[in-house]
């Protein structure tokens, strides 16, 4: 077998980036089932948004000059020369020391330059007094100053969000061109293993969880998880049920079975999936040494460790990025983390990195992450948290009072 | 018509924790489908977890009292009596210098107490050559240590996060008693708007966003929206439509028409739904202050403003909790916000919440916020934007370099 030096987080962040590939299958939505969903081109405005001068303000349309000097004490005088109304085009013009009425939203009549807010002036009989000067444009959104036609506003590789979803609507966009949702096969192994719906465990067996919080995380990134149900320690089985779920789907991810025979055929099956194969075995990590990441003809495999906790937040920290890639998604470094002081001394080795699940409270407006006790193997210790601490590789461990890199888990 | 005092941010909040109910409808739901629904009762253990001491390494179980003194120059001698099998119960017992093979997640055996790791001995000719010493319970887990029967694992009103679906399947809980969904209503109104799916507009008309981002934005709370249309500025239409659709979902929101005469009646419309009627006309906040918050008879009614960055914005504030606390949530202070520096001084009004738009950058191990510059009108400034800042009422704006809250926006 192939020999493989243990890899540091950070080299195993750069092989991922190196190694998966995003996928190249993509779909026309409608905008209203594209949420969460990632650009596949980018898009261009084919119009002004808005397509006109538009005012921001109820109040009145004027030439900003004609203002200039205005104030409380000594307000200036302009002929109410007319109303525009709401979603009509108006058939008044403001001409030298004239104003119209424009409602919010309305449209600025020609002439015109900006709006002086009805709370800084008074329709007195025809004669408006001003009492502030305005600036030219001032309360205006001009034609095209959202969005310009022929800009391009949204780039290949963009998540979509509500606002995304909103600017689209807003050029009349109905559909969108996105890269398919992914589809990734789970499976457990191990002699020990249970399915959780079993209601008395005989001693020495243990209900599948895996299959549950993996499938609510991948969820949580717009990833559909397909359970493919517990496999026995045993190679030919494992392998076969691998193979099997792997041909069904864009991802493999497996959970290993914990005896030390499993851990040498998780390997095996991996590797005969398809090339390249194993890029990390092993990452110098706590919780989560022994995990294997791997690329199978195009298609991610990741082999989990066994540990519930464990595999949650090694799922967390190299399947979100791994799924996110595959999914076409721009990563760009936005919080998935945030920073809080640490309430204690922690102590690391230098040259891995260890994860602490933490729970957060906010003091002094600041966070500050609180070490929860527990042994790693404790899902208790991951109900409990907000979330979990980086302590990176090159770091002896943290003082009380440091900032440090909060995950959060919600 | 009564009148109403704008309310601080603050104050909003107050009342929102006052006014709106919490829903009493309840369902049972399969775990795998429990994903973000909120438990609406408490969850007691029936087992322990784990059902028995539990190694976490692959080594042998020994009594740790046995190696006291064992180290690499002086090694200690246990007898290795034999081998657990994972999943099954161990047929050896461990007496006084004896030692047992035990996998990880393999059961004690009786009169062990603790497990040294294989890294830690070595096995010569059935004689445990022991390196290190190991303390009472090192590297078990004992049965209950992770959950102990008859304590409550998770209380009413907690939310399903992966994890805590994993902690209930590790007790062999398939089915839980959860908070129905949510359903909101959502309605348009205003002679100018038209359906987003308008191809070409004439001038003056704007299409809808608001339905697409309020939508979007609810269903990151597990809310689903029905969208009840775009209604005319005539108070009869209104009144009907809201009527119609008020009754069919537990929370009513609509985004105000912006002509005075609109802006009039949606507080009608409003008033006319049941009891008690407004509680928040008009918040002191930029931008949005023209915002409506009714609970009339047990159900919440919001009203937005019709600017769609304006109405996101709000929706993000007060809408979350609201549909929060209907939801049942038990609402903590958990980051809905993280801090960040802020790059540039901001003056604003005291007395009046701001929020601005910004993007995060990281630099040296700290998130700044980069204000996006732009009127508050604009949808762009969201899309670019990675969350917003908030100015409190109380203060006169911030300087370059102070810590400022942040809400994400993703």
């Amino acid at each position: 077998m192939q020999f493989f030096k243990v890899k540091t987080v950070e080299e195993t962040f750069a092989l991922i980036d190196e190694m998966i590939p995003a996928t190249q299958q993509t779909e026309v939505r409608e905008l209203s089932e594209a949420l969460h969903y990632i650009l596949a081109e980018p898009v261009t405005a084919k119009e002004n948004v808005p397509g006109f001068d538009r005012s921001t303000v109820d109040g009145y349309a004027v030439r900003a000059k004609d203002t200039y000097g205005s104030s409380e004490s000594m307000p200036g005088f302009l002929n109410v020369a007319g109303e525009v109304k709401m979603g009509e085009v108006p058939d008044v013009k403001v001409g030298r020391g004239q104003a119209v009425y424009v409602p919010t939203g309305g449209m600025l009549p020609v002439g015109s330059d900006s709006v002086m807010m009805i709370e800084h002036c008074e329709d007195v009989e025809g004669l408006l007094n001003t009492y502030k000067q305005v600036a030219p444009g001032e309360n205006v959104i001009r034609a095209g100053e959202d969005i310009r036609e022929g800009e391009i506003l949204l780039e290949k590789g963009v998540k979509l969000r509500a606002q995304e979803l909103g600017a689209l609507a807003s050029l009349g966009i109905t559909h969108v061109t996105v890269f398919r949702k992914i589809k990734a096969g789970y499976l457990s192994s191990g002699d020990e293993i249970v399915p959780y719906q079993t209601e008395n465990l005989s001693v020495g067996q243990i209900r599948d969880i895996n299959g549950l919080t993996i499938a609510g995380l991948a969820s949580d990134w717009n990833v559909e998880v397909v359970y493919g149900g517990i496999v026995r320690d045993d190679y030919e089985e494992f392998s076969q049920k691998a193979r099997e779920l792997y041909e069904q789907v864009d991802c493999l991810i497996m959970s290993g079975g914990s005896s030390v025979g499993a851990k040498d055929y998780t390997t095996e099956v991996i590797q005969s999936l398809g090339e390249p194969g194993v890029f990390v075995h092993g990452i110098s990590i706590k919780p989560g040494k022994p995990t294997i990441l791997a690329v199978a003809d195009g298609k991610p495999v990741i082999g989990l460790p066994g540990h519930p906790a464990s595999a949650m937040i090694i799922f967390k920290l190299f399947g979100e990025r791994i799924l996110k890639k595959l999914s076409g998604e721009h990563l760009v470094s936005k919080p998935g983390h945030i920073f809080a002081k640490i309430t204690k001394n922690i102590p690391s080795s230098p040259g891995r990195s260890d994860y602490i699940r933490i729970r957060l409270e906010e003091k002094d407006g600041e966070w500050w992450a609180e070490p929860i006790i527990g042994k790693s193997g404790l899902i208790t210790t991951l109900v409990k948290s907000d979330g979990i601490v980086e302590i990176s590789s090159e770091k002896e461990g943290v003082s009380q009072g440091e900032y440090v890199p909060v995950i959060l888990s919600r």
